[in-house]
């Protein structure tokens, strides 16, 4: 950590900082320029953070060096963590697809999409049984009701579910049900919640806040992992922006960039990002092309009648060719999308 | 509710669509320009917007017209809600000053703080016994340890106090010890917990989300007021932007903004806004001249060693002149800073 | 266009509004629902975007229903425009990659890149001139000296030339050295320039600005494509956020959200969007999996001594193979990157 | 500057920085943490800036220390600026209110309006000739012919004129009009405009960029400084969000920071900000009570028919009514609204 210094710190100033750092353990370095003094602060970082220094008088700025987060940075752990879930193989040059509605709508409605859901490609099935509304008078999902219904349509084809937890009172009765735990965008500086879900095995897809940077993201992934859940895959679903002929800004540069900072794979839902169903494919291509581990797509066989989010759920056979078009990407950049029928191991083992 | 569809819309699309609408129970009204057909949809629009119309064959955007929160706004409530805590009143005209540290940080500290804080002119005690952190090793509060401190502060000096309530599972516990519960940025789309102190029916404060529209913001209030709780006060506490020299950018026009679309008092919390000590006084100022109905502000005896946000915190005699202007600005606009010695009321009465 | 009225709104203001909007020579239809009135309007929607309806008494919002931008749109134009300069072709399925160095810093230097850049697979070759610098004490380019060795090098190799114009007085001058003309993102909304630019008939490139919606980039497409020059290629390079740890925010949905609403090719620039040389290959593999019809690459072979956007330049080997995976992916898609030895026709023909 | 080591850095990689930095006349601090090395430059920082440091191999980040702005900062020139223009006075305690409509609309029209300007408050009159438009569709301003009416005005009223200037070709015309020259937002960084208005020695106006920094803005104002015009008064007048419910956010909070920052005037223009006259008077009474050193207000009489911008126009009585209240708010902060009878100076001369 670097503190810079005003031009006119007196002597005081800088003592009275210098004391306070010798005081908490950490060695200095000073270095006194035409301009400005600046003193490098020698030790861990993290318990640094935590001190106001821009409190201090004479103190002008604050640089932290180092990262917040340990645990899922790059610097703690070399290599790609893989997340696993039965079929599914998230990260080290692996890619699945997730399919299925954005809601439970009901029993028959999951199984008739789920099973082309599973043709086309998909290789863990989603569906949402709590849904974050933004009016308290839309539908609010089917609650266990939901959970059980996709516990058996998983079941039936095979396939581990995944759906979104939202309270910390429901972490228990969802990890009864699903095989991975969705953490949803506006839920993930919810550090209660984090917490939770980092007491359980299961993987966590958590999902990017609206406007989080990739150093927060990380910092919520690091609530997870420092409770002992090593099994989070994060998920680029959009910033919000100005733009508002999409719902969100998909930011898919994120994908390369959270690679580069950490070693937990990260997965794009381009439906939610545009939440507009023409642009769901292109950038869904996008997000494989730029290294995604994987994908999350509603897909919705009438979503003129879809209780959520119809206007951007892909038809059966859009997904079908959206999952080709991954794997013939993936292919040119020397990946492997996980298919239908690929090596089935125990969910949530890490390599 | 306006639909409008595509220049190459089929008979069938058209056809299809208002059956839909019809068997929804609306009356449709039709319009046919040189360009686009136009369908209006007349009758209850709640219902209607949850209907996916954006994913009909044939439409290509649809227009609400109405705003998607309804106890909230000022068509259900023309006049101001007033809420009030013990001395304090917000809204109708009179602005209240809440003050104190961001965390209770211990008793004795809390005790030293709150003494000048209440001479300065605040009629309310905040102070942080659960805090959200964006790293999980930094420091959390002292959790019941703080309420107990809190409590036992507020009751000496006969002010009331607020405090954050994070998790659904504390909202008993806090309840307990508060006469205000806070609900922060980060929470402010967590729909249960914005339910659970919906039960309740002490005061609540909701702050705006770090990237939540007037719309969003009033939704989530419309949460808490649908469960029954009519004391809501609206916090305006900056957005997120990408100006990197401010923490957050404080959007004083959302205080008139708010108001005119809402009968709730809308205050302003000018330390989280900015998350610079040098910059609280004259974002205060502007907030009460734009017609905030209170303030939020931290105030630490010694910025220089607080464990929460220190650098943002006002020391106590320049908050006690931050409320003498409070006072004279308010003057100016024909509105009253409640005094410490105000008219007491039962907590949470709404006029 | 369709105007809401106010619940309020009386018979006068009814009547008011209807009086100027027939005065115009529009027709209008009027629909009363049950909690507003509204009214639609019947003709050329420009004319009437440019009434200050929303001024009116009684009015609450006004809804324009058709796009503000004509000959820019799908409608005006429903097949691609294929933009041509030499071997180059940028739209209707063919892909043509951009390279060069961000500013021309030499004659020897620009020499030296520009053959490696060739090779390639480059088609265009970029250099800057006149440099937009948000600092007034950084090189600000080599002006024309630097045209006259961007010419020089161009006609060397066999590749068209693209270059940056800043300002109206030095339009004619670029044009002469120059076989397209770049208008950068500061630039998007400079209207005298971008009709300047219009009047010329070579191929444009136009940058989105840093805040420009889609919308508004479409209509600054307008501006020139208004004054006759149909030449116009649109670049997708980043818009402004939150997010600090790239320089701008990679819109890649920009890139077919564009090419739905119009004819125009869609090109992008990821050395400018990212500003760091270690995302720009995913995030220009990205693009071109979303359906880019071309790029714009830094490229520089010694980036440490580079005088402008050093951090983002690619090595000349990097560059050839985010060539390769261009065309790869491209082929995915079903689309052809067009080779150095394409088809050549006169520049700027349409198609 | 500081200068971030990866944690892999060689000792060649350290060597050659090194030896790049020292080549450059540099001194160098050189400081070994514990996981970091860090290098320390002392000297110039402007030049220091313009070296791609980034690109050199293992380095991870560069931290410039300066600010890139020299003549515009609080360090060049510890005590305010005032720019005065006729009774006009933007600085130094204080306050000045400019009105006016958006565009000069013809001759009687403009008498007409700005006769209450004056009797207002007002001490300088505004009026566009040339107005930047998103559409080319639109008005585009009457150009010479409205700088007469507005020279013409100016004179008859004994007000000094200020008018927005778009290009550098039209620098020279609009000087011999107008009073004080306006850079609009979408020209905050169009450099050329920058320098040309540089060399004049009227008063500028500069308006903040739609997404710019404040340290962008004053690096803006620097180019204006550095051409020799002392006379630049800073234009806070929102920046662009992700809210859609104001045409752009209104950065309060900018007012103070950029007079801590810089030793120029700072005036606000709530109408462009809010884009809604609803929300005009409370942002400009924020603004004053922030600090503002003048205002920049629409005023129209007849706003339903306004060519430009008609629903953010004040009318002539709501407009003197805000000129009293800034006065008001003035005094409480001890500052002073300059009266149309106010101490009259020569033009931009400098105190």
């Amino acid at each position: 950590m670097i503190i810079v210094l005003k031009p006119g710190a007196s002597k005081e100033d800088v003592d009275r900082l210098l004391e306070r750092i010798h005081g908490l353990g950490y060695r200095t370095h000073l270095s006194r320029g035409e301009q400005r003094t600046i003193v490098g602060i020698i030790g861990d970082e993290d318990k640094a953070r935590s001190e106001p220094f821009e409190a201090f008088p004479g103190v002008e700025r604050v640089l932290p060096i180092l990262t917040p987060y340990k645990l899922a940075s790059r610097e703690a752990h070399a290599g790609d963590t893989v997340v696993v879930a039965g079929p599914a193989r998230f990260g080290g040059g692996e890619v699945s697809i997730i399919g299925g509605p954005c809601a439970v709508e009901g029993r028959e409605m999951l199984f008739r999409i789920a099973g082309p859901v599973k043709e086309a490609g998909a290789v863990v099935l989603r569906g949402g049984a709590f849904k974050p509304r933004t009016s308290p008078y839309t539908f609010q999902g089917l609650g266990e009701e939901g959970l059980r219904y996709l516990r058996e349509c998983g079941d039936a084809l095979g396939l581990p579910v995944v759906t979104e937890v939202m309270d910390t009172r429901q972490v228990g009765l969802v990890e009864r049900y699903a095989d991975l735990l969705q953490i949803g965008a506006r839920n993930m500086q919810n550090f209660p919640l984090l917490s939770e879900v980092g007491e359980s095995r299961k993987p966590v897809i958590l999902k990017r806040g609206l406007s989080a940077t990739v150093k927060e993201f990380l910092q919520s992934a690091e609530y997870i992992l420092a409770r002992g859940n090593p099994n989070v895959i994060l998920c680029e679903r959009g910033v919000r922006s100005f733009e508002d002929s999409v719902r969100n800004l998909f930011d898919v540069s994120a994908i390369p960039n959270l690679k580069k900072a950490s070693h937990l794979p990260v997965i794009a839902d381009p439906s939610h990002a545009t939440g507009r169903a023409d642009l769901v494919v292109p950038v869904a291509r996008a997000a494989i092309a730029a290294g995604a581990d994987g994908l999350l797509v509603d897909v919705h066989d009438d979503p003129a009648k879809a209780l959520v989010d119809g206007p951007q759920a892909l038809l059966p056979a859009a997904f079908a060719a959206l999952c080709e078009d991954a794997r013939r990407i993936a292919e040119v950049l020397g990946r492997t999308v996980v298919g239908p029928v690929g090596s089935v191991g125990p969910v949530g083992a890490r390599v």
